[in-house]
């Protein structure tokens, strides 16, 4: 692939992701336009509901003065050709007389799923598949997730010292990891829909689950609570009238306390019977609310059950270079625990990155037991 | 620094690590004799008590019916220019007629620290220093500690999976990392001089502690074990009269216990009173049996107690791509712990590395408590 065409999508990636946080459960593109060499107009999508990409990118040339005939299309994914909330893109860019188009990734959708492709080809443009496919596809990976298994695509994130605490013997854990590893848990609040935490967590600290990154927006609060103790005066409930909040929890719930949460503007959602039923609730989030990822922060409990429940989709180890060391200290996974090694969970497909002076180790939670 | 020269005395630093495990308490030192770009002669310091890199080097020179006369020398290692078991190597460098000498780090011992290269300038060689110096250093980072601070280089060494357990909630943890972080364990089993477990593990899993590599020579064996319960039967103490075994115990002891030890070829070391003082062990290690360095494989208590004591120089963390799970999975450090994360102990200039499936963290563990 020549250099210029992965720089041109390169450049569309960095456009799509301008639509983080506002578009789900639609996939993040960005589009661009070019001509001898030339940016000529460029687009994205931006919000849910809105114009997709290639129309925002077709826009954007025309307002530059610029006719889209012979020109090349840079698309980060395939284009649609069904009726959405919007017209087919692949309409406007046969009309649009383009002569050809760059796709990063395959649509997985059942509806596109390769017809945007040959509707193209149909109509006579040259389709180049797969520039920066990978890069297209992490892009992406919440997304195509959602829609082939229709349950929200859930990330495990805790931050632990190098000897695998998350909190010292008193319970201190301001602060097991610098700035910019803490800034990055504020951007995967905003790359997912929704953050989940135990109870526990809301009666110990009290938390805000906001995104405060600069221009973000606040992802849907979930509160995993079989019995319904999350105490009305908890900041969460205070505000679930401007921030959704979903308290899950378990049949038998009380009907009086859920009057209360629910008054607030807390959504009660009821899954399982006796304890909360994780993967239940996965499936309702992701059909009735609409919900395709899920950050959870759990303590170690919920991180365990939903381990065991089998929602987790890749987990994120923020690794502080520091040793807290204590034997009362609590570490990321809690429970029973697996029996032996070669029951545990695998992580694939890592990647390491370094955040300040800490190192996020991010990859795919396996439940493939494998021998060593 | 011309490539040429980095490439002759990266040469040389391959052929001084051909010394590690054999030349302890002394440097491993590498060394190459150069003309025209030609490599006429090498050489190692093969073990302690033999000839030095420079000698073995020369006389690898005149095996090939070259002579130094005029010719270069790279040396990893300042040369010494004291009689110690050999005679000093600056005289050797200079009656050869070398016409310069090119130099990896100086010598920290106070008996050679420059003295060695300024006697060569002395003699109208010429000499460059501080040819690829962080490797040099780094080659003999337990030797430039232990000659300076006069007590071994520890380096706390554990498995752990991501989720920070070094076991599963029923004590079983064969395997927690894969082959080749094992292999490096052997690895590093060759590069320190001794070997330290708490008597636990050798209740736990009567283990062998030997070298496993090829060509490789067993670690003096240290038993952290104050009221000397190491069974006269096990693995260690069957082998201790081929393998120097070292029962760390606090005064009080049994002695009759100590006997039997004794006879089976145990040294007993007492140091402390209750319990077994692990800063005072330290210095007679260093100062009686010229232990240069020690690998803590340590269970979390007495990784706590090395820690809290202020021996532990390194911290050496394998972390396997896979989760335990289990409130009551031992981690790698116990003891109490850290009141608060300011009070933590903080891992300094790591660095980070791929073991097949498995990731090393590895860096110099701070007492100095920093804030975030």
């Amino acid at each position: 692939m020549s250099e210029s065409h992965e720089r041109f999508m390169s450049h569309a990636i960095e456009l799509a992701k301008r639509g983080m946080g506002f578009v789900s459960p639609n996939p993040m593109v960005g589009a661009v336009v070019v001509r001898d060499g030339k940016i000529l107009g460029e687009g994205w999508h931006e919000r849910y509901g809105g114009l997709h990409a290639e129309r925002n990118a077709i826009a954007d040339c025309l307002k530059n003065g610029h006719e889209c005939e012979g020109a090349d299309l840079y698309v980060t994914l395939e284009p649609c050709c069904h009726y959405g909330k919007t017209p087919p893109c692949t309409e406007a860019v046969i009309e649009n007389g383009f002569r050809r188009v760059f796709i990063g990734s395959g649509d997985p959708n059942p509806l596109v799923a390769g017809k945007g492709i040959t509707l193209l080809r149909e109509h006579g443009i040259e389709v180049t598949e797969g520039v920066l496919s990978d890069e297209c596809r992490r892009l992406n990976e919440i997304f195509f997730y959602y829609i082939t298994e229709k349950t929200p695509f859930v990330t495990m994130k805790y931050a632990m010292t190098l000897d695998g605490k998350i909190a010292c013997h008193t319970g201190l854990s301001k602060w097991v990891t610098g700035e910019t590893a803490r800034e990055r848990v504020q951007y995967e609040r905003l790359r997912h829909s929704a953050i989940m935490v135990g109870v526990g967590t809301v009666l110990a600290d009290d938390p805000k689950l906001t995104c405060r990154l600069p221009g973000g927006r606040d992802p849907v609060r979930i509160i995993c609570d079989s019995r319904l103790r999350t105490p009305a005066d908890s900041y969460i409930v205070r505000t679930a009238g401007r921030i959704r909040t979903i308290i899950a929890c378990a049949e038998g719930y009380d009907t009086k306390k859920a009057d209360i949460l629910q008054k607030s503007g807390c959504i009660i959602l009821p899954a399982g019977s006796g304890r909360t039923d994780l993967r239940l609730l996965m499936k309702v989030l992701a059909e009735e609310q609409k919900i395709d990822s899920v950050l959870l922060e759990g303590g170690a409990e919920l991180n365990w059950s939903a381990l065991e429940s089998g929602i987790v989709c890749a987990v994120q180890a923020y690794i502080a270079p520091k040793l807290f060391g204590g034997n009362t200290a609590k570490s990321p996974v809690g429970g029973i625990g697996a029996e032996s090694p070669d029951k545990s969970y695998l992580v694939d497909d890592y990647r390491t990155e370094q955040l300040g002076d800490d190192i996020l180790i991010e990859g795919r939670v396996s439940y493939v037991h494998r021998d060593n």
